[in-house]
């Protein structure tokens, strides 16, 4: 009565909230995860991870496929534990990726290679296998190639008015930033923010992705705009005072 | 008829421009000059600096005394030629500001002092006047302080209305910004600008010093509000045209 009712199964470009823990199969390892009770028993907590549910738009190719699949038939509040094989996953491992590198590519950049480490060579991650005379053997294929794993997956919500998916995005870009303050009216966006804020490089660069998911992935929003007060005259002690005097 | 007359003198607080010419009484030498015209032919000329009328707030302490003195009871449009003797210029020299300090002092900043050098020590300027062995002999009276100096003076306006006030300071702080867009409704001060520039850092306190003069030269101002749209979503080729279409 009243309420919108969603209907299955979700396509691409919804706007979700999920909750996922994802393990390898094998060991049953915990590799990575948006509950942050699960990272301190799997001993993978960070202080610079934020926990909570994660907002994704289905079909950006943030999901591993075979995890897209799964969520297309869930319901809001819904669970699921899904076993993925490598293909539905992070894909198989191809022996290509794995190269040889000469070392001063990364000694000019100030990197002493050492095996096991971790490196960002051409725009490319990987890790690096071993260190040789002059040269470095790097395995560019995804740390999780080639490995099957679970995902237990919450659906959490399905976000459905602009307005939400407005506040799901700042909240991705800008964290639970209690100074902000964002307002959706006849599609656009007004989003207010103590000037100071500005002086933040990153803020400045986080501002600019967040519209640019607005601009991607919700399509009634036409403009984002900006307000920031560099100013504002404190009113004069006497005045306040009146004015409290003034009041019933 | 209709026009607002202003009335001398002009008073502490008053927001004028000027043109001017400072030279030495002694030699004619120019030191500084609002023309262009003036630096070039002097030999002065620098591409960094803005030439053109300056904005003074009188009282503030940014010209001399004997140049306010001078100016409180010009007419707009008003030229006149001074003569300051130092104690009504840049005061007189005191033998007290040269100073003998360790050369350690600047070496550890990275500076190789040099006769001649202008340098700030501890909040200061001065100009080195000697090197000796481990120690530099620093004068830091103003360059200007014991001389008498010339005025060519022109008061240009008087800026009355609070909207050419602000945009007097705003080109003050942020120059002849084609791209920027200046209100001021109900002793609001409403400033737009293209999201881009918020990423220089000078901009973003270009924008506080702005405020700031606006805080305390503009009285009737309460709020200096900043807009900024961070992305506008283009018009479809088709809306844009049909829209033109049934333009009369």
């Amino acid at each position: 009565m009243g309420c919108a009712v969603r209907s299955l199964p979700l396509k691409p470009g919804d706007v979700v909230l999920l909750d996922y823990t994802l393990s390898l199969k094998d060991d049953g390892r915990v590799v990575e995860t948006t509950s942050e009770e699960v990272a301190r028993e799997a001993g993978i907590y960070s202080e610079d991870a934020k926990y909570g549910p994660r907002l994704v738009v289905l079909g950006s190719g943030d999901l591993p496929p075979g995890l897209e699949e799964a969520l297309k038939e869930m319901k809001e509040g819904e669970e699921k534990e899904v076993v993925l094989p490598p293909e539905k996953a992070f894909g198989k491992r191809d022996p290509g990726k794995v190269r040889v590198l000469p070392a001063r590519e990364l000694s000019a950049r100030g990197i002493v290679p050492r095996a096991g480490m971790e490196v960002e060579v051409r725009g490319e991650r990987g890790i690096i296998l071993s260190v040789g005379s002059g040269r470095v053997i790097i395995d560019f294929n995804h740390p999780l190639a080639g490995k099957e794993v679970v995902y237990k997956v919450k659906l959490v919500k399905v976000l459905q008015s602009p307005e939400e998916k407005v506040r799901g995005f700042l909240e991705k870009w800008l964290g639970r930033l209690e100074e902000a303050e964002v307002k959706v009216e006849d599609g656009e966006v007004i989003l207010e923010l103590p000037f100071r804020l500005l002086h933040s490089r990153e803020l400045v660069h986080a501002l600019e992705a967040f519209a640019s998911d607005i601009e991607r992935h919700v399509e009634e929003v036409t403009r984002v705009r900006l307000i920031s007060t560099v100013f504002e005259r404190r009113v004069e002690e006497e005045e306040a005072s009146s004015a409290q005097a003034a009041a019933p």
